[in-house]
């Protein structure tokens, strides 16, 4: 499984009355805290890897995941191979890793909004530190990638947005980035 | 929390009737198929910890938990410092231990019997490969750990068997020295 994911820069304000001509359905809204680990083993920063936790909590119930995302399978779209669970107790996930060595790195925390438009989910983030976003997001196996990708960039278009605008640095990089300026 | 286990080689229908004349509880009967994983920046069986998956059948449910195990704190009763928790996806619990480059070692199966008396848990293990077992087992803070082996003791001699026999190798342990044979 592949996940095609294009993000750029935006107003969320215009973005949301965009979506709402489009006709883009509202589905739900959440606070992610995200947790992201080194490992004691390899740079994750050089093997261009993730290994992360992810607090999130809607409508007042929190629950928490477990993902590693694998290196960039295609730059264009960010794609990564990702592999997720459910943890009952974040708490002792947590305390697993730290006991192997792993050591948390940073903490990403950010108000989402979910829209579904024509297949793809559509996110309006806001992220503590470094700003607003919209994500244009599909899953799709190895032979739908590009498909999935000029999909994503037609949605953008749609809502008002350049494709070239894109960026593809995370917000676990963007937030680094910004704590260096 | 510490956990204060002992464990001793035993004949299951004998302990069986045993804890029935004592008015033991019965407390139900699981399959637990666990795998052990290599870590890729540690010698585990050197620094005397363990990375484990448990795949439980209760009732024709599967259900999976994630545990570390520290080294030994008490090497008489082998108690180790534990942190544990369910996850939803064992199979991409596994890949994302495995991407990262933990490797599956061994896979050690097993049915077991649970029944509680005066306050402890008592197991009765049929190990495939390894055969059959009594743990006896209570959870403690670091105070209560000698008042606890204590008790462990005198339920074994209860049952009819003898704290002397206890095995302190894990069934991992013994899997791996069977395999050696």
């Amino acid at each position: 499984m592949y996940e095609v994911e294009v993000k750029v820069p935006a107003d969320l304000s215009s973005v949301e009355r965009a979506l709402e001509d489009a006709g883009a359905e509202r589905a739900g809204e959440v606070v992610q805290v995200d947790t992201y680990y080194d490992a004691p083993h390899r740079d994750f920063a050089e093997t261009d890897e993730a290994l992360r936790t992810r607090e999130e909590t809607r409508d007042g119930e929190t629950t928490t995941k477990l993902t590693y995302k694998g290196p960039l399978v295609d730059d264009e779209s960010k794609t990564r191979e990702e592999f997720e669970t459910a943890v009952a107790d974040g708490a002792a996930t947590a305390t697993i890793f730290e006991r192997m060595g792993f050591s948390p790195a940073a903490t990403v925390r950010k108000d989402r909004q979910f829209y579904t438009l024509d297949g793809y989910t559509v996110t309006l983030d806001d992220v503590e530190g470094v700003g607003e976003f919209v994500e244009v997001e599909v899953e799709t196996d190895e032979a739908g990638v590009e498909r999935a990708r000029a999909g994503a960039f037609e949605i953008l278009e749609l809502l008002g947005l350049d494709p070239a605008d894109q960026v593809r640095t995370s917000y676990l990089g963007l937030l680094l980035e910004n704590a260096g300026e």
